[in-house]
């Protein structure tokens, strides 16, 4: 059995998000089908990021064993000619055994993109999420500084999420302005709880429209409670950039 | 009356085009729509631009007349919440009587976007051409040095444009890389040709693929024989840039 890495690109709009479910257009259950296609064996895929209905990928990755012999180069060709537009194989390769595309990886970088201009924008409104009034990028920023390092979570994370241990080292949260009117809130971290990069988002923004306190980024820390943080971001926004793993 | 100018952003991909036709859904039509149930008296838009079919803009721009006393701010805010979500009004403002948003125009920028990388990219999808074979831009650049300056152009058009006068004056045809993979050719002139943009890229593209020599473009406006220059190049990759009027 070989055992293979994918790299995918996607445009998360029309998706149930990456996890196969029933009855629901998922990026896995698209990918593992075209996979299937092209090596006559069912294909169980293994993704780094499990992103939300409407989240994007510049470059998920995502790992499955193989009896087939196809070279890399040629499954790249191959599954790109039968996967709809909005999902893409970036590159293939062959990787260890005991390679796996969510245990193995040792961080993930996220962006979420906010258009904050007085008008939408048609041409990113896959990508943003729609902010008219002017943000306050140093308010968010010293907010954002709090939650930097290794926390309990616990307040910025889905009511669903069911993991038992809600510690998580956050190792980047950047506000940067990537041209005029685009505000991109980088966010880096081993892993990620779930919709934690969306609950963090909300709540900067209501610190950056002013609607709470710089100081409510500790705050919400300490306490811990899950009502008490800002809104989750919507999903458009969002967009898994990269996952990283020990060379 | 007043006169007021817009500025439009589209997406142009579900759209047949700026033009108002009979039965297809045109930027110009849908516009116009929301424009009247706004001012309650039928709206007549010139446009700068009559973009193509799919073709996108950044920045059209558009002028009508009108006996509503309505803000400017608020005609932009009521149009953008009753618009479709692939367009947008950026901007209104009130023009001196004598504008007109076509015959006014000095000059206008597109720009053409190819994705020249290995695999499709999902999230450029609507607005790239992708072409997997890796262009010389070297040779494309050479062959774009021989179209700048006055030229009649019509070797350069569709086969089914009227105009009388084929003579224009390119004033910039550039060829770049915006970001890897990502090509822009930029071409300003004060105005172009039915499809001119389009058949242009599609012969640097051939030049590009070494299927046509660099000195093609020369002979071929001296040759002025519309079925010897390249294909046109799909609209989704086209976009108006901008365009600029005497200040």
């Amino acid at each position: 059995m070989r055992n293979l890495r994918l790299v995918l690109e996607y445009d998360g709009t029309d998706f149930a998000g990456w996890q196969r479910q029933p009855a629901a257009r998922t990026v896995q259950e698209v990918v593992e089908r075209a996979i299937g296609a092209m090596t006559h064996e069912p294909a169980l895929l293994r993704g780094a990021g499990r992103t939300d209905a409407g989240v994007h990928a510049r470059a998920q990755v995502a790992s499955f064993r193989t009896a087939s012999a196809i070279p890399c180069e040629g499954l790249r060709r191959g599954l790109n000619g039968t996967l709809p537009a909005d999902v893409a194989v970036i590159a293939v390769d062959e990787v260890p055994a005991d390679f796996d595309a969510r245990r193995s990886a040792r961080g993930k970088h996220y962006a979420y993109r906010i258009w904050n201009a007085p008008s939408r924008s048609p041409l990113r409104e896959r990508f943003v999420w729609h902010l008219y009034r002017p943000l306050d990028l140093a308010a968010m920023t010293s907010a954002a500084a709090a939650l930097l390092g290794e926390h309990d979570f616990s307040a910025f994370r889905a009511a669903g999420c069911d993991r038992k241990n809600p510690v998580r080292v956050l190792r980047r949260l950047d506000c940067v302005v990537e041209e005029p009117g685009l505000v991109a809130v980088h966010l880096e971290a081993t892993a990620f709880l779930r919709s934690m990069a969306r609950v963090i988002v909300g709540t900067l923004v209501e610190i950056g429209l002013g609607a709470r306190p710089p100081g409510d980024a500790a705050r919400l820390l300490a306490l811990g409670d899950r009502t008490e943080a800002g809104r989750t971001a919507p999903a458009r926004g969002l967009m898994l950039e990269q996952v990283s793993y020990e060379v």
